[in-house]
């Protein structure tokens, strides 16, 4: 479903309007030879991530995501929206995530568009889940 | 939180009780060399996932999860507990599923449990999001 253009008199839609979103980094996983002082790269990436702010955009920390194998990895959650999974990030991946929810926080139906999405945020792409809502009309 | 063990004068708890499942079944993937009339294997796990009912489980046909270059694949859900992406599947893994969602009904805390889980369902774990209401509990 797509949004009507706005009109020249409509007011400004703010993010917050538009729907808030969390991003949620797994900062479970661990580098081959990392000691277990060092910090592990989900926590350095959900701070980088922090420390910018976006608005309506906020961060959480979250103990595994399951997608060890593919790590690492953030998961991108709006109430009644797709949930989105992604995975083979990095440190210096703060900003497409960012691009990412900022892209999300604006849709109108409910899914991360692809058009304009980063393409870390393509290619990463792990798995996405309905939002509950919507299970009572699927078949 | 563990729920403490039941009285003998308990009433006996129901799955109903314990929380229902609902099992997602994705149902675009294409096999190679399939011809667009042949049914899809995500319409045949459906179909053969919703043919035997399990008490307080229901089966939900989705269009794309997301994961398609490990599918056949299908989530799990439980209200107010962590969701769960399993890959891998074929059109044999109704009974894993099955025996997947009934674990997951019994839980009390929230997570599939480990134990007794299918060996699909461990190898096969893609993701897991939490559920929306931890996210605030969240560092």
């Amino acid at each position: 479903m797509a949004s009507p253009l706005p009109s020249p008199t409509d007011p400004p839609v703010t993010v917050a309007e538009a729907g808030a979103v969390t991003v949620l980094v797994c900062s479970s996983c661990r580098r081959t030879g990392d000691g277990p002082e060092t910090p592990r790269p989900g926590t350095r990436l959900a701070d980088a991530l922090g420390a910018e702010a976006c608005p309506g955009v906020s961060v959480r920390r979250v103990a595994c995501l399951g997608n060890c194998t593919r790590g690492l990895s953030a998961a991108i959650y709006r109430e009644g929206c797709w949930t989105y999974v992604f995975g083979g990030l990095d440190e210096g991946s703060s900003g497409d995530l960012r691009e990412g929810a900022r892209l999300f926080a604006g849709a109108s139906d409910g899914f991360m568009p692809w058009r304009g999405r980063p393409e870390a945020l393509k290619r990463g792409l792990i798995a996405r889940v309905p939002p509950i809502d919507l299970l009572k009309d699927l078949p």
